[in-house]
């Protein structure tokens, strides 16, 4: 029965809701192997899933673990994922910017592993502030202030959990069904109301052509239709690093600079107004051009910024103790010219071997190293200009470094 | 690395002959996970592989272990395999037919897993017969009387016999490439000057196509090219079982019947005759149609019987105390006809399920058991004839059996 399931998705076959239940549920329970799966995984990663096969295993995710229920909470609640990218502290800025504006907002964010951020890592390097909630303690933290910032829930669609280790470690990652059932089934399980989905595409993301992206938009809208959620995505461009700062304590210190007015012009603000647009429309049902007015007005006010620190403040963070490490090298341009190009990939893979990442789960992060990119693509350089610093006690070749961008 | 090389297959790109030494070696070591070979298993399945990949997986199986040399025994060694079929005793006539006619003749078979039975398996039910032979034992014995059956030696490509439990199990297992090398590099290994292929095809055959039976003879012929080894193949129905008998006792006494000139036609002489001719001629470079003439008289005269004697003695065998399944039940025909059709996957299930085979790997085989086809396809049968017996101490339902002819 088992080697007959992967032999019929070997074929090209779709497999029907038992088959997929009886497979990935025998896998939860020991019967069904690693090896096993791995080997059917390979087999969808190349022969692909119908609609049905990916509303089916989005559905036996979702069951493998609780839906959480934020019915009594008023309002439509929007939830927000990204795909995973360099410097990526959207949610940070995002979150806040949303909630000060009357849309409730619980978000679940996950880690980071490989080249690519979490949310949940850059949160933690914030002294104090507490990343693991009990479901009551997240329904009364966003009945009380609006937002919640957390990781998951161990109960959330588990079985992800583990197929995802297991993908990781075989070559069956990029196979857009699986990555629309994974995220979907747990933006669903996590009882959002409304979903809105960055989607990124680029040297720096998971998905590396724009075809790519359409599709899992395409089906994660799909999937969002099947379960009666309203899903909005964003495709956004990951070749670039977003903003300025790759590193845990930097990007927190560079998504307050932004929420304090201080930084207004870079491709990360531009997403954050976006994203934030998105959601504010979605929540409150106006226009995306109407949400946006809004939320440049809840920057400028301060008015977001006070629901950050209310928010970092109830989950026990202080941000004065925020520590970035103290030695820092200054890159320079060895050349007058303009930045046309940073590889979002190359420093993404850096910052984890400064340790602002992890290469495997079980490593642990230094927060306060990190890449603080001085100058952003377009930008024009002169000689000896400083164009990155490097917070590491690691010295790092000039020249390696430099390389990472493109200067013309 | 690892996780590089699978994505490299997964996106149907070629893989050097370094990396799939450092993959398949690296299985061996434990540093590739069961997990992960699975996965790049079932992307080669699907993506296939070229030429070069599968003469350097070839080579990579043969070197994980000792290669035979037999150069000192005089004349041209010829071996013979089939691919796997259901009441498959051909190895047993074949290989004193052609001993006797002066090819020297080193056989290694295996051992039955699921409806296909193995040589090794039907050679046990011999009581006394010693299937485990060391390399010198071997080489003595060919020299002595120019025909040996022994099981694998354990250092024979051995890293394809780790790969084929896997594939088992994880429904990796019909892959051409993949049967191509596996076959291939244990027969290289086990010293042969020329190889006979008996490539089986239709419902009791791993192989379901004659486009697929074709596939793998190319493929095989071009690996025999590759080691300057010629490769002659058959491809040989597989829809129907061969000859009467299905069990190991059974079997070994309709190889004799044959060998003693009792039984003179069936699909199983037929090809027996055809494999023993094509081996005859390749090892003295004489045509087909004068090979045929020498197998023919070799039988009619008894001197292939002689020899196999001979080496059922000399492996301590004694035919005299082969016992089979002393409750026998009989299946007779409900109606008139002509018998058109005998599903050899079905008799080779029930067989199994007897215990004349092995579901998994550690079960244990009853010798005795099986099933005896009185009649055969192309048979007139009359209302009440027994058209099988059942050598078991299980009843079976008489429809049921019957219902595996089709009579018309």
């Amino acid at each position: 029965m088992i080697v007959d399931i992967i032999n019929k998705k070997r074929l090209g076959r779709a497999l029907t809701y038992n088959e997929l239940n009886y497979f990935f549920n025998g896998y939860l329970k020991g019967e069904v192997k690693d090896y096993q799966m791995s080997s059917l995984l390979m087999a969808i990663c190349i022969r692909g899933m119908s609609d049905e096969e990916i509303f089916a295993l989005t559905k036996i995710f979702i069951e493998s673990g609780n839906v959480l229920d934020f019915s009594d909470i008023p309002g439509i609640k929007v939830d927000k994922h990204s795909t995973g990218g360099v410097g990526d502290k959207t949610t940070l800025v995002i979150a806040p910017i949303v909630a000060s504006l009357g849309v409730p907002v619980v978000k679940m964010s996950g880690r980071g592993l490989g080249y690519t951020g979490g949310t949940i890592d850059k949160l933690e390097s914030i002294p104090g502030f507490k990343i693991v909630l009990s479901d009551e303690e997240i329904i009364k933290q966003v009945k009380e202030i609006g937002v919640v910032v957390t990781g998951q829930t161990a109960d959330l669609a588990p079985m992800d959990k583990v197929i995802y280790a297991l993908r990781d470690v075989t070559g069956t990652v990029s196979s857009i069904p699986l990555i629309a059932s994974s995220i979907m089934s747990k933006k669903i399980a996590s009882g959002a109301d409304k979903i809105l989905i960055d989607i990124k595409v680029g040297k720096g993301a998971l998905l590396k052509t724009k075809k790519d992206a359409n599709k899992l938009s395409q089906l994660m809208i799909k999937i969002g239709k099947f379960y009666n959620r309203e899903v909005r995505t964003i495709i956004s461009d990951m070749d670039v690093p977003l903003g300025h700062a790759i590193g845990n304590s930097l990007e927190v210190l560079e998504a307050i600079n932004i929420l304090r007015g201080k930084e207004k012009k870079s491709n990360l603000v531009d997403l954050c107004i976006q994203l934030a647009s998105e959601m504010v429309s979605m929540g409150k049902g106006i226009t995306v051009e109407e949400a946006t007015v809004l939320v440049k007005k809840s920057i400028k006010n301060l008015s977001a910024y006070d629901k950050f620190l209310e928010m970092i403040e109830y989950q026990g963070g202080n941000i004065n103790e925020i520590k970035v490490n103290k030695k820092v090298q200054k890159i320079k341009s060895s050349k007058y010219g303009t930045i046309v190009g940073i590889d979002a990939l190359e420093f993404g893979k850096l910052a984890v071997s400064l340790g602002a990442g992890r290469v495997n789960k079980e490593d642990t992060i230094d927060y306060g190293v990190g890449i603080y990119l001085e100058k952003l693509v377009g930008q024009k350089v002169r000689r000896g200009e400083v164009i990155a610093k490097i917070y590491s006690d690691v010295k790092l070749d000039q020249d390696f470094v430099e390389n990472i961008f493109v200067i013309e």
